[in-house]
């Protein structure tokens, strides 16, 4: 197969076309990973001024992949350097990642307050329940176009900022000055495959701490159970509930995004799901966190002082609602990673 | 096997302990079953004093089943006479219901409500979320407790009227004074087993006209759609959905009763499920009605003038947990119904 050089000028090509060599260096494959996504930053950069949003996402991807491979590759280059680097890309990441959200959160309530209020029985139009859910629907839209236009103001100064312009420059550094270690120079399956096993072993461990075997069993009511719990002033116990789920989530990203790097150069590890897969779960659990951010949203406008009862009822309904999705994605998850994974051995009977 | 006649005194035995034999008629056949019944109906009457609450459930049990036998085995019996004493049965039951039903509501919405403020997170303890919870359940207890008392009232009202005693003598009467039909001299087997089959059949039309595909898709959000659709005057939406679904249920019930009346006498309808099947459908359809109604008691409390938007944000959760309920129980129906019941030949691909 045809080699290329991991210094040679980069193509605006997809990551998945790199092509692969079995008798390349792992920091020629890292290299290579990281030089292609920090081209696609690079044309996010030039792409911001026409379309802003595709911007943002481009922007997003290359930021995550390149962390992620900073992340699970860590070894291979120099720490001090990646970390701080890794630190400036998460930043960033966050800052972009703000206004999407809103549109997210809000998108997804407007449609789940539509689904709620199908009148399949005829009943009147206004009735007292219709009337609290437009309220609702209006109170939602205001207090989220509101944070929305506040992290599109904090998107553009991020922009404009010195720190940014450092993150960029870092970034176009990457594809010429990469600090390697001297455990880069290994062939790329002997350094690549045991980093790429370690960070799924986090996420096996990370997932096989979950209550699976209760989200597999549909209506459990376990995301259900903090609905009236949380205490007004921080939302505590929907989020010690899904915190361990969310960092699932992220750990379900380090493991793709690590598969995406070996790209044929160095076999997988074994027992590793395919990214195919790895997408599905990473779809489920994006869609857990969601709606367990949207629920969140909804019982922060539910503290809004001088709301009329009706206003707080369809906010309760919507909550609840929302709870019942974070259960539905759990639940998805549960199923598609018994397919995924196989089962610990079972613990010897009592 | 030894033989009793259905003329003999009854001793007070459960109704599976009729001795079979395959050269009964089907008009000795149905007397044994409204005779034990009826035998039923005159111990809890007895009962009555000392114990109101199993009089209550034994006499509910025995004015159904007599019920659901004169209905479907209607040929057998002098028709005008078994619509008027069905209608008779009828008016008892459902007064003796009301007092246990709105028991079954407060049990279940106190239940809803503890898991539902199950704090897991640690939160402070009386949060605007408990107070708003503690407050709803305050008014739930407050106005199902007024109607229990008001239906134990109509219970007390009942057992002391001459309408009640005009009941009591016709069930005694039951015993030793049917009015057969000259189509109830038949064997047994030739009579009673094709109207088991009509009773099976319309349930299996109605099961099969209930949207059981969408039912059997956990989290399929359907029983959901109506929660803020309903209008404050009427929880239309609601139960245009549901009663295609009650309707099931008393079918399930009768299908149940009239294989309890064929008793070995007569085979039961080929591809009828067995009674405790039937049973595991009935149940899960009992549980759909439960939620269904205490989800309207919750409904109809939001509608309560000056509640405070906490206790209303508290109502909708518990509203949209009770139609989650809903949603639960006609999925576990769809799975049990799919066991028991061979699919309809699919129809031709378009």
């Amino acid at each position: 197969m045809a080699q290329r050089h991991p210094d040679s000028p980069l193509a605006p090509t997809a990551p998945g076309a790199h092509l692969p060599s079995a008798d390349r260096t792992g920091g020629e494959v890292l290299a290579a990973y990281l030089g292609a996504h920090a081209g696609e930053f690079l044309r996010a950069l030039r792409l911001g001024e026409e379309d802003e949003a595709s911007a943002v996402q481009l922007m997003r991807g290359s930021a995550r992949r390149i962390s992620a491979a900073l992340h699970t590759y860590e070894p291979l280059v120099e720490a001090v350097w990646a970390e701080r680097l890794r630190g400036e890309l998460g930043w960033l990441n966050a800052t972009l990642s703000r206004e999407q959200q809103c549109a997210v959160h809000l998108a997804r309530l407007r449609s789940a307050l539509a689904r709620l209020t199908s009148d399949e029985g005829g009943g009147q139009a206004r009735s007292t329940m219709a009337v609290g859910a437009a309220r609702a629907g209006a109170l939602l839209e205001r207090q989220l176009t509101l944070v929305r236009t506040r992290a599109h103001s904090s998107t553009l100064q991020a922009f404009g900022s010195s720190r940014f312009h450092a993150v960029a420059d870092s970034v176009a550094l990457l594809v010429s000055e990469l600090p390697l270690t001297t455990a880069a120079a290994a062939p790329a399956p002997r350094v690549l495959t045991p980093l790429a096993e370690a960070a799924h072993r986090r996420l096996v461990e990370a997932a096989q701490a979950l209550p699976l075997a209760v989200a597999a069993r549909p209506y459990n009511g376990y995301a259900l159970r903090t609905v009236l719990a949380e205490s007004p002033a921080d939302a505590g116990a929907d989020e010690a509930q899904d915190a361990p789920w969310h960092r699932t989530r992220a750990l379900v990203r380090l493991s793709r995004y690590a598969l995406e790097v070996l790209d044929g150069a160095a076999p997988p590890p074994a027992g590793s799901p395919n990214a195919a897969r790895l997408h599905g779960a990473a779809r489920a659990l994006d869609r857990h966190r969601e709606a367990a951010d949207a629920a969140a949203a909804v019982a922060g406008a539910a503290r809004t002082p001088r709301i009329t009862p009706a206003t707080a009822y369809a906010l309760g309904v919507l909550h609840t609602d929302q709870r019942s999705e974070v259960e539905a994605a759990r639940y998805a998850f549960s199923h598609m990673w018994q397919g995924m994974v196989p089962a610990p051995a079972p613990a010897t009977a009592p």
